[in-house]
């Protein structure tokens, strides 16, 4: 790739475009699996990492130096922008995030001041600008979606059951409309100023979104999750929707909206893609598991997740979920050749 | 009910019967929910509550003296053959199963050896035989399915990525299988020593086999979990197969064997349904997290659950995953009289 020129295969791929190849990024590729990454983070907190735009900018880069990846994703979390408008978070290791004081009433609601991403999260801003200048690929921002951030406020930490998140849903739909609305707000915020700042992609992770039933989904979370992709469409940037375990929700999610939806490895992508309907991009969707095993075992996974997307324009490679910190770094180097070589094809 | 009969309507439904009502029960309908359930279990670890008959025949009964259920489930857990077999396990609270040493190698296997039910666990078959003295509607018997259990025994305790389990079962299909074929005859020993003691139906809870991709649900799982089904055969005692986010796997855990297909509320019922095919019952799949909500949000949201199995034989109402512990209890007596007048028909 010649200098200062980015290269478009990632983003043709978002917007269904022919590609040369069929693109391949990794959810969390700067992340613990990584020697160096484990080395220059050391036992800083992540969100005091960010803090830093030289360490985040270095985090960012560190996947890149060692595989042939079509986009590089910034390194933050999802709980950055909470934490810009002062709510106490913090990410500990081996839990994630905690809240301080969780939010579960109407008084409550008062701390989620509107996010002013200029004063707020310079740092955030700053990474971004001085990342563009170093990268040959496009850049992805991203933001929580809200099912995923109001979970996380209301239990004040992970939670494997969403109790409390679903009974204050249940209990007070206004309150939880006021809530949800609120969120997409600061998402939206904080994706157009990243935006505004270099980034040529944003992903919205709605991780948690598949723990709702249908019914559920399309009452308490599509309004709030509309409501973002609105704000982005007057937009150029492409935007990715994702969540784990969304398989009865795909059709909802494209609803909602998304050039691209992103889904996880318990459905089959082919299924998947027929669900989402034929005017999205696909992201996904090897089980990350899978890249814990031998080369031997990956591989005719990885080449199941390609045959499936085979024959059709908008598929952008990548794992179901984050790579799990035990993956083999080789792996995944071998992965991403795997997916450009076997899906090479003349340049339209 | 006259004494000394059974109510059938529970295992009519099994078996696509019409009935007079939908039958319903809550998986772990005997839990901390229930005041006096805290009271008597205290801090008692459930491992050694098991082992005492009396009081696991007590836990048994006590949701039936509140409310007007279509069957018992016996209170013991999946652990149990593994724990009488010589693997030592604790349940922690808030935590789950923890095995002491995790099964890993070939070697380790060799400490899996076959359940020898009468002189094993003589006091689950006691007090089965208890029970059957005492109640009026039928009682269930279970056990845990393979994928489930060789995740405990490989991970040493719940997880969430599965990560080990699936490294194990790529790496070493030879060894996965051996591990979860003796897992399936472990079950299988347990459930037909059940099923002899006095137990009217069967539920295989493979309750995290959702975690897994469709095409290694298939190569990995459903070998076992068809040997497991298969040595039930010859009995005329209805089984379920339950698993939790299990959405893509349905029409695969139908073919591995099940009388009734249990199903979680990520899936609607009746996309369920179609996927298991008209040849099963189903049970379901109400979230459990709406019954932590008030009655005037959680009674819709149960009709809705019931409109989508109207019309046709062969529907079990239960939650989609057990009694979540703050449930009101009210909610779930309110829940058992709302399904029973919602559904009541003439006599056939």
């Amino acid at each position: 790739m010649a200098p200062g020129t980015t290269s478009d295969r990632f983003l043709r791929a978002c917007r269904r475009l022919p590609v040369d190849r069929t693109p391949v990024w990794f959810m969390r590729q700067a992340g613990r699996y990584l020697p160096e990454y484990r080395e220059l983070r050391g036992d800083r907190d992540v969100l005091e990492a960010v803090r830093s735009p030289d360490l985040a900018v270095e985090l960012t880069l560190q996947p890149l130096r060692r595989m042939d990846l079509d986009a590089a994703i910034l390194f933050s979390d999802i709980m950055v922008p909470l934490a810009a408008v002062g709510i106490g978070v913090r990410l500990e290791p081996g839990t994630g995030p905690v809240v301080e004081q969780p939010i579960r009433t109407a008084r409550d609601l008062d701390r989620l001041r509107p996010l002013e991403p200029e004063s707020d999260e310079p740092h955030v801003l700053e990474a971004i600008r001085l990342l563009r200048k170093e990268l040959t690929v496009p850049l992805i921002g991203f933001a929580g979606g809200p099912f995923t951030l109001a979970s996380y406020l209301v239990e004040g930490g992970p939670s494997r059951d969403h109790a409390r998140t679903k009974a204050l849903m249940h209990e007070d739909p206004p309150l939880w409309a006021r809530l949800t609305e609120r969120l997409a707000d600061l998402a939206l915020a904080h994706l157009r100023a990243q935006v505004e700042a270099g980034v040529q992609a944003i992903q919205v992770f709605d991780s948690w979104a598949g723990a709702l039933d249908p019914d559920d989904y399309g009452r308490f979370v599509l309004p709030a999750a509309r409501r973002l992709f609105a704000g982005l469409s007057d937009l150029e940037t492409p935007s990715i929707h994702f969540g784990v375990g969304t398989g009865e929700l795909l059709g909802l999610m494209a609803q909602a909206g998304g050039d691209v939806i992103g889904v996880d490895w318990r459905v089959a992508l082919d299924t998947a893609w027929d669900r989402i309907g034929p005017d999205r991009s696909i992201q996904g969707n090897l089980d990350p598991a899978a890249c814990l095993a031998s080369w031997e075992a990956l591989r005719p996974k990885a080449l199941g997740v390609l045959r499936r997307a085979a024959g059709r324009d908008g598929h952008v490679f990548n794992l179901g979920h984050g790579v799990l910190p035990g993956s083999p770094v080789e792996n995944l180097e071998r992965l991403v050749d795997l997916v450009h070589r076997t899906t090479e094809r003349a340049t339209t």
